[in-house]
């Protein structure tokens, strides 16, 4: 599965449950949300709008998609609801790993491109980094229908929170795009 | 790494924080457990037993570990404190990947092994399947004091469960074993 097929399988309004691991003090918090996400034209202008924030050609861009979610977290330290857009811009030798472009919360801040990354067995890897924190992000679909995902946030050198998501699809998956798409989730 | 390296890497004792996310009925429990994992040196008795009951030649064992547990979940369906030994079988062409031999719970069926492999990023991945069951479990190494786990189980064709474990080290690990050993965990 190359970044855009895992995407193309992305798409469509998923349930996700989230357990977030806040490891200094051994404790857990529970989340739920819906997530709509959504594959977007190349030549859509939240694609275009996005590599020009980032200095980079659109023409790179090799698909976008939309994350819309809406829920929150037990402690309510999240936004309840939000959209994100994710542009990947292969790398020119290797189109398994490349940038990630993502939309900024701050307007403040240049923004820093993440990275992203497809093993053989089509776990994708998103890893972002700034002065003061980093993340790694794994996505792995267990079905068409069962995607998971598992994150780790360190700052300031030390681990802060290791979180896990089971997300389930909410709606059918277009044929044309998945052709196993009658698996069970 | 290599299997046993991964084992070496993960001998000692961890803090393990558990979320297990019940699928069909949208639910999530916690857990807190201690683990001890240890190696056991090859020509260990538990060890050769295991062969034997697998019907395989001892001498084909790359190494053993032991794992023993102390906690429960919330639901308290799980066996709250208790002890398997796992013994990694090479696949002759591939030491990347083999069978799994596992102590089993019970002695009336005839033992199925299940599977190993290690990925190119470190990733171990764990699939057993019987008549009923199947379950597929990846271990990786966020540091090499921070250990994640994610296990997903399916019945009759239908997932059941999804879970993670974030396992935090708590002692020290042994410097000859791990050159990298001073990473914050």
């Amino acid at each position: 599965m190359d970044i855009v097929e895992f995407f193309q399988q992305s798409s469509g309004k998923w349930f996700s449950q989230r357990s977030s691991h806040h490891l200094a003090v051994n404790q857990s918090e529970g989340g739920k949300s819906n997530l709509l996400i959504e594959m977007l034209p190349k030549d859509d202008p939240a694609i275009i709008a996005l590599c020009e924030q980032y200095a980079v050609d659109p023409t790179l861009a090799l698909c976008g998609i939309r994350v819309t979610w809406d829920g929150k977290m037990e402690w309510d330290k999240e936004k309840p609801a939000g959209s994100t857009v994710l542009v990947p811009i292969a790398h020119s030798e290797n189109p398994n790993e490349g940038k990630l472009l993502r939309t900024q919360d701050s307007v403040e801040k240049a923004p820093v491109a993440g990275r992203y990354a497809i093993s053989k067995d089509d776990v994708l890897v998103l890893t972002t980094e700034d002065d003061t924190l980093s993340a790694e992000e794994r996505l792995w679909f267990a079905s068409p229908n069962l995607r998971l995902r598992t994150s780790v946030l360190k700052q300031s050198g030390g681990f802060r929170t290791a979180s896990f998501c089971s997300e389930i699809r909410m709606g059918g998956i277009k044929p044309a795009e998945n052709a196993s798409a009658s698996a069970t989730a």
